[in-house]
Order: structure tokens, then C-alpha cells, then sequence
């Protein structure tokens, strides 16, 4: 029997009988199917491929239909030979080797969000907002350099074997000594070295979830989570955020409706709105993980970046069942494209994700762990820091005092304590697709709403991110933004030239059901309007 | 109802009704199940659980057997109270999370293969042939410091921003540039640099492997890429390797037996044996990928570690159709720990491999691509390669001439032209379990046969590399090795003082069948009687 390599995509809207036609006419019209080739009969076809037999019928009558192929009675369908078309040995050998049809499950749910691909194709815009990336002028690039050289003197021919499988071990020492500041106290064993916090989301994913689980995720919250548990097949689900970050009792109820395997958290700086979750919502947090005995993987993406005191110590410092899996990163604060980040997790757990790691990719390069090691040890990194959240404090600044001089009433947006952005929601009826594409022709760039929600919410939400703009470049493009979106309110109060309307998001709006959401947004206003304003 | 975050492991040998009884028996002795809780119905908690009542009725029966519970009739199960335990807060907080059961399917059947596991832990060898390194001496370290000083002087900044996804341009140039000695002609956007060549073989399997897919391996094989496939849930079968490689009359009955989603390969020096498919072998290897529509991945770790001339083209530079993944790495003639590989593949797979490396670790660092770049632009790599290929070159004579020295008759072995080890097969009916004690006794590393099988077999067979060993090292490695299998030959050989009497593999045995390996062996050995000895 011919081979046919089909695999139906029922995720898809075509109907696989359609599918299954495509792919035999593919596979004529590049030669792979030479003229006279008799098909499978349809009850073995249907058996080979785990479709039904009505599916083949079809779509061999729609073969004949089109003319590419001819049915003969008693004998079967044939690859017809239209006049014209002749199948040469040239043409057979193009490049026409059919992948679609082979992508795994998981590979057909791989697509970049239309909001982060928006964002990204943006070149060179004169304001942009869409952050992700260190400021370049604080960088310590001279010392380095001279760490790196050091580096190589001393470590150079470590190159030459392969590392340890947890990271790099004079690394790993720093990290734990590093992360007392965060509250966790951790031995050398429990911590594992990857490229950055993403995979510690890729790993996890890979150990705990078959497809079909559940994992929680906060609404807005981080799309690079989302994309990673939809890819691992995850049902995910979102819970809402408020000022104090994830809704406990929005958790509470989806716990108690379904079994979760999974919750991911950004508690020290919700992303994307940058709210800090306090100290008793956090002790109802783990209250919850732990009737549940549901995991929950903190993203401390942000440890280093907080503009009030005292600092909150890391969830994970009040675990003492040990269910927290803590992800932090360099990548925020020190270079972004060292993609050095790290994982704190129970030995039984940790074990298995050095192993599911050392399939994925063998083990981290050795030479960007040597640098930051030198980095961290030379006192650079802390000075670094310290400089950056000065700068970085005062664009928050900026930024919050440009939407309150600027953004026409009703415009509402969080109030970060932390992180490198802030969360804004356009006033009730703004056009907002009108206001994404006169920013997209006015060159602001920025991440849309709709990329933080699972669901398709957050079409009139934007990101705004401080972390690569001056105070001055902040202000003018708030500026620019806030023209256009006077511009596009609704008709009655259009060009009205406001100023300092705008109000601190105390609720978060948030996402597991559209009413609680118009609710929500009321709350907001009458908050803004009750006098919150900045 | 109360929680029982429990999923059964159906792949374990312990039923599952006892696996359940020891999860119910850890919640209790961790004080997360109090004295007195009822437990649910076993009709509820079987449906919950997805597992029959019969089940649930078996583990409660345990449970109660044990003394952890107490059975009252009409009104059901409930966690009994022993004498002397208290269940006091303090217990109930413990680090006590109970990991295991939440496991998913996939990472239960991530475990290191026993072979494996025993070579890495042997610490400080006196004869090390695990090799997977490169020779630490012959490395251009001062170059690769004045190349990084350089290249962050120019290139820091960019340490800030997050890269091209589909890795540093330049570096992609230089890879198209270095693919056209392969034979393979290339676009910059067909290239993604990734971490190593094992994250390329992840990568396919992320977006070709449903769980249960066949995958088709060399036999022996690279067990990375076994690893990666078994933990993607695929089904892997092994198909034989002779002196040419891969068998194509093997993979011939396999593509015909069953639908097969992906053929991995290594055909310039086939891991582990490091013999070169021929060019009457890649035809009919490519024909029949085309026949069947089965896309290839070919694996060229060892493109610049080939001994013999003319080099043989990659696979690839012969695939019009384009139904080859090219994988290639720097980390077996450079530095192994700077972990850069790439993937050459068709566009629209290679666009799903792009995504699939986004959300696995978020794109690779940046720091390694500009170092390599530099060093390769300098000339330096190729000076690099130029000098390992020679001293490779005497240390595989070395290996080679010692073996016929020193190993009793009945020792064969391949007959590599490339790569950086041969593989050895001990005479038959020596004991290997013996053979491999006394080695580990004597401090001789090296990696078991059956490491490179997928169905356990290879116990008398040998891994040795030469990588990271001098020619006198490996003289008098192989000189003790010798002198433990002599020791360790079926009694009526024992003892015999021989010299030279081992063979080459024409035919490398084989795996998928017993029977065939058997035969395969005897012909061997009378390749080897018939006079083909080294």
C-alpha cells in the first residue's frame, strides 16, 4: 500500500476530509503520486490513518470532483492524468517534501500571539515602550571585559569538558548567597543553573504536566508562561489580579472546581502591572497550595527591581512544605542576552529537571557563567544593581507622572512597586484598534493588552515599559500616545484637551468572566473618580 | 471531598493499587491527612482518579491491613489513630510535599541508563575512554581571550537586547560559509543556532513527536538522541549498522512494517562505531526516505573529525526534496561547553523550531555566538581544526595499532574513518560483567555497550574514545584493558598470552534481532578468521 503521511488536524476549522484531499493533491501535483497510482482502499486507509471510512469517501469524491483523480468500479480510485500535466523526474525532486502535515499536536499549537508579533515586527520606533531589554548605557561592559579575561586565564580550558549537569558550581555558591537577601535558604543542590527563567517554565512544564492538566495563571500575566504551558498541551487557566497581584479568592474557587497541577505567580512583582503582593495574601496563597497540594512555580523576575522598602522576602522564604519552585534571572537587571537564570526546587523534583534538561539542550554554556560568577564576585553586579533601580525608580516616576499630566479621564493604570512597566486601561469606548494603529503609524511601539490574557481580553489594555526610554523620551512619548488616544474616545468626549485625569488601577481588572470584568472596570472608574488620582 | 493529588505510573512494576496505598500512607505520616479523615468512597475517588474501584478497594484494604486506617461498617474509611503518633502542626509543616506523584508521563521515564550513570560517576580514571571532549591542551584559549576582549568591546552593548530568535547573524553567516565544505548550500534564514546538537534533536522532537510516534535510531547508537526521543513518548526502533552504517535493507523492512515519523542518522561517522556511509548507501538511504515520505535527521557531530580522503559530503548536500535536518555542532572539535550547535532545515519546519526554542529557554546567549564568531573570522578555528584533525588522527592509529597488539583473538572491532572512537566487541562467551568489574576496579572509564541500545543488548561490547588521550596513554590503556579481558575469556581461552589477533568489523552487529545478531557475530568472526585483521 502506497504511503500517505496525513495526520488530521482536528483542531482545525477545515473539515479533515478536506484536509486529506489537500494533502493526496499535494502529493499529486508535486509527483509524489505518479498518474495511474491506484489509492488505498478506503476501509484501509481509513484503519491506517485513525479516521473513519466516511472521511476517506469524501474526500476521494472530492478528488474526482476537481479531476484529479477517476473512480472505476469494482476496481477502485486512480490518480487521474489530466491533459497538460506531466509528472517528469525533475519535478518530482523539487523542493516539495510536505512538513505541514507532519507537525506534532503540540507543534500546531507553536504560534506567536498576534500581539507580540505586532510588537516585534515594529523597527526602529521612535518611542519604545516595549521594554524586555536592560538599559544599555548602565551596563558594566568594562568590567566585563576584564572579567572575562580573567575568566578565561583561569577557567579557559574548563571549556573543554563538559560541566556540571546543575550549573556551573562556583555559580550556583553565589546564587545561594544571593538569595538569603530574598528570604530562601537553599543548598548548592537545590539550585540548577539554565537559560534563563524561561526554561525553568519549559522544565517544569516538562515534569509536571501531561497534556490535558491544568495549570493557573494570573489575568494579565506573563504571555511567555502562557505560550509554554499551551505548548506543553496545558489547559490553562486564568484567575484574576488586583492591587495586592493574584486574587486568592478567584483561586480559591477554580481550586475547588477542578484539580489544578500547576499555579505560576509573580508575586513580587506582578507582571505586567508590577504590583506587589502583600503579606497576608500571600499567607492565604500558600494556606491554598497547600490544602490543594497544588505546586505553585514563583517567577521572582524581578527581585532586584522594587522602589519602596522594605523589600517582601520571596514567597518561596515562607515555604516550609516545600512546594514552591522558585525561577529568578539575571536577565532583568544584568544582560538579558547572557539568558542566565536559575531554578530552587526540592531535590526529588530538581532531579528530574536536570535530566529533562540535559535532553533539551545538554547542559548550559559554560563561558557566561564563568563571566557572571567573575561579575558577582568582583562586587560589579551589586553595584550595578543598586545604580539601575535609581535610574529605573525614577522612569517609573516619570512615566506615572506623564499619564497623569497627559492621558485624558477615564484612563486608568496600576500603581507598580516594582518590575519595568505599568499597566494601562484606555478609557470606557476608546476606539482601541483605532488607537493601535495610529500608535503603529506614529512609531510607539508597545505590547497590546490582548498578549497578557489567555482569552482574548485586554484589546483597549497596554503595556508600557520605562526600562530602555530616558525620563525624557518617557515623557514625549506619553505625550504622543495620550494625542492619539484623545483622538480616538467616543464622539462626545473627542478632543476634549484634558489633562490630569487619569487614575491608579487600586482593582486590577482582570479575566476569568467578561461581566466581573465590565464590573471591575465600573470599580475602577469610581474609584478614579472618587478622587485617587494622580 | 478531600484531595488526593495521586496519579498512577502504569509504567512501574508496583500495581498501581499499592502505589495508591503508599501515596494515602505518605499524606498521613506527614501529618496532611489527620487521624480520623474519612476517605473518600472508593466509587467517588475511583472516578476522580481515573483508576478502577477495585483499586481503591485494594489500597483501603492495605491501609487498613497496616493499621493506617480503620474500616467501620455503613459508614466507611477513615485514617486511623495509632498509639504514640501525634499529628501536631508542627509535623504537618514539614518539607514534606510529596513530588513524585505529580510527576507527569514523560518525566517518569526520564532516568539516566544504568551504563551511562556508572561511567559518569567514576571520579579521576587512571585510563579515561569516555571521551565526549575535546583535548584540552590542543585549545586556543589565548586566542578565544583576546577574541572575547574584542568582541565585547564591539559587540557589548548588544549583551542588553534580546537577539535575533534564530540566533546572531554573523554567526550565520559564517555557518552558511562553512556549510558549502559539506556540500550544503544554505540561506541565512534556513539556519537556527541552538545549544548544542542535542537541543536540535529536541526540537524536532518537540514539533514532530506525538507521544507514540516511531522514531528510528541506529543500532548501536548516539543515546542522546534515544534519550530525547523516549522522553518525547516516542516509540524508538532500532535498525542495524554494518560497515557503511545504517542498514538501508533494515530500514527498509521497518518503513515497510509501519508508519515511521522520523529516521535520525549519523552517516559521516556513525556514533559509535565512526564508520562512513558510502555513496551507493546515501542513494538508496535518501530513495527510500523518499519513498515514504520519512524526513531524516542527519547528525554531522563529527564533520571535521574525518581521517581519510576524499571527505564524504553530508547527506544533506543531496537531499533535494528537502527532507533532511541538517544538525551540526562546534562542541566536538571546539569547546564542548560553549554548547553551540545549529539546525539546517526547511522553512516552514524550521519556523516551528524557532517557536518551540522561544519557549524552551527563550533563545540562546549571546555571549558564546559573538566569542565563536570572532574565532572564527580570526582563522583560528580552522587553524584549531586543522591541528586536532592530525593529533586525532595518530591517537586513532594508536587505539587502533594497540588493539591488534595486545587484545586476545576474537576481539573485533570498527573501522572508523572519522569521529573520535572505535567500538569494540569482545570475543565470544567472555564474561562482560566481569570484563566491566574489573575494569572499574582497575580505573579503566569507558562507556558500556548497552548504553547505545535501546533494548539492552551490547553487555560485551565496548565504547572507547581517544579524545582526550595521548597516544602513551592510550598504549597502556588499552594494554590493562587487554590484560582484564584475557582474564575474563571463557575458560578453555583463559590465560592465553596473545598478541594480535583482533579484527575489524566489516559488519558491526547489530540490533534488532537476536537471532540476526548471533549471525551477524559469527560473520564477524570469520571476517575476522578469514584473515582481515589489523
Amino acid at each position: 500500500m502506497i504511503d500517505l503521511p496525513f495526520r488530521p488536524d482536528r483542531s482545525a476549522h477545515e473539515p479533515v476530509y478536506r484536509q486529506l484531499a489537500a494533502h493526496v493533491r499535494g502529493l499529486v501535483e508535486t509527483g509524489r503520486l505518479a498518474p495511474g497510482t491506484k489509492l488505498p482502499a478506503s476501509r484501509e486507509l481509513a484503519r491506517s490513518l485513525g479516521v473513519g471510512r466516511i472521511t476517506v469517501v469524501l474526500a476521494y469524491h472530492e478528488l474526482v470532483r476537481t479531476g484529479l483523480a477517476t473512480s472505476r468500479v469494482g476496481q477502485g480510485t486512480f490518480v487521474a492524468m489530466p491533459e497538460g500535466r506531466v509528472a517528469s523526474d525533475g519535478a518530482r525532486r523539487e523542493r516539495s517534501f510536505v512538513w505541514s502535515s507532519l507537525f506534532a499536536m503540540r507543534a500546531r499549537l507553536l504560534e506567536l500571539p498576534a500581539a507580540l508579533a505586532g510588537a516585534a515586527t515594529m523597527r526602529a520606533p521612535r518611542h519604545d515602550f516595549r521594554g524586555g531589554q536592560v538599559d544599555e548605557a548602565s551596563l558594566p561592559l568594562d568590567e566585563t571585559r576584564i572579567a572575562l579575561a580573567s575568566a578565561i586565564r583561569r577557567f579557559g580550558g574548563k571549556l573543554a569538558l563538559h560541566g556540571d549537569p546543575f550549573g556551573w558550581p562556583a555559580l550556583r555558591e553565589e546564587i545561594v548567597r544571593l538569595l538569603l537577601t530574598r528570604g530562601i535558604r537553599c543548598e548548592l543542590d537545590e539550585v540548577l543553573v539554565t537559560s534563563g527563567a524561561q526554561q525553568v517554565v519549559d522544565l517544569v512544564a516538562r515534569v509536571l504536566l501531561d497534556p490535558g492538566d491544568t495549570v493557573v495563571l494570573e489575568q494579565p500575566g506573563y504571555f511567555g508562561a502562557a505560550m509554554a504551558f499551551r505548548a506543553a498541551q496545558a489547559n490553562v487557566v486564568g484567575v484574576g489580579v488586583d492591587g495586592e497581584g493574584l486574587r486568592t479568592d478567584d483561586l480559591a474557587r477554580v481550586l475547588r472546581a477542578r484539580r489544578v497541577k500547576l499555579v505560576y505567580a509573580t508575586p513580587a512583582a506582578q507582571s505586567p502591572t508590577g504590583v506587589v503582593m502583600g503579606e497576608a495574601r500571600r499567607r492565604e496563597f500558600l494556606e491554598l497550595a497547600d490544602t490543594h497540594q497544588t505546586p505553585i512555580l514563583e517567577d521572582d523576575y524581578a527581585a532586584e527591581l522594587r522602589y519602596r522598602s522594605p523589600a517582601v522576602s520571596a514567597l518561596k522564604a515562607a515555604d516550609e512544605a516545600g512546594q514552591v519552585v522558585y525561577a529568578g534571572t539575571f536577565a532583568k537587571t544584568l544582560f538579558p542576552n547572557l539568558r542566565l537564570g536559575f531554578v530552587v526546587a526540592p531535590r526529588p523534583l530538581l532531579r528530574k529537571m536536570v535530566l529533562a534538561r540535559w535532553n533539551a539542550d545538554g547542559g548550559g554554556s559554560l563561558l557566561p557563567q564563568i563571566a557572571l560568577t567573575t561579575l558577582i564576585r568582583s562586587g560589579a553586579v551589586e553595584r550595578h544593581v543598586r545604580r539601575l533601580r535609581k535610574i529605573y525608580a525614577e522612569r517609573l516616576d516619570t512615566l506615572r507622572s506623564s499619564l497623569a499630566a497627559t492621558m485624558p479621564p477615564g484612563t486608568t493604570w496600576s500603581d507598580p512597586a516594582a518590575g519595568h512597566g505599568v499597566w494601562v486601561t484606555l478609557p470606557p469606548g476608546t476606539d482601541a484598534e483605532g488607537v493601535a494603529h495610529d500608535a503603529a503609524a506614529g512609531g510607539i511601539a508597545y505590547v497590546r493588552g490582548t498578549a497578557f490574557y489567555v482569552d482574548g481580553q485586554g484589546a483597549d489594555q497596554i503595556s508600557l515599559s520605562f526600562s530602555t526610554l530616558t525620563p525624557r523620551e518617557i515623557t514625549r512619548g506619553v505625550e504622543a500616545l495620550a494625542a492619539i488616544v484623545r483622538r480616538r474616545l467616543p464622539s462626545g468626549k473627542r478632543g476634549t484637551p484634558a489633562r490630569a485625569r487619569g487614575g491608579r488601577d487600586g482593582r486590577i481588572r482582570q479575566g476569568t468572566d467578561r461581566s466581573r470584568q465590565r464590573a471591575d472596570r465600573e470599580r475602577d472608574l469610581d474609584v478614579a473618580r472618587a478622587g485617587r488620582l494622580v
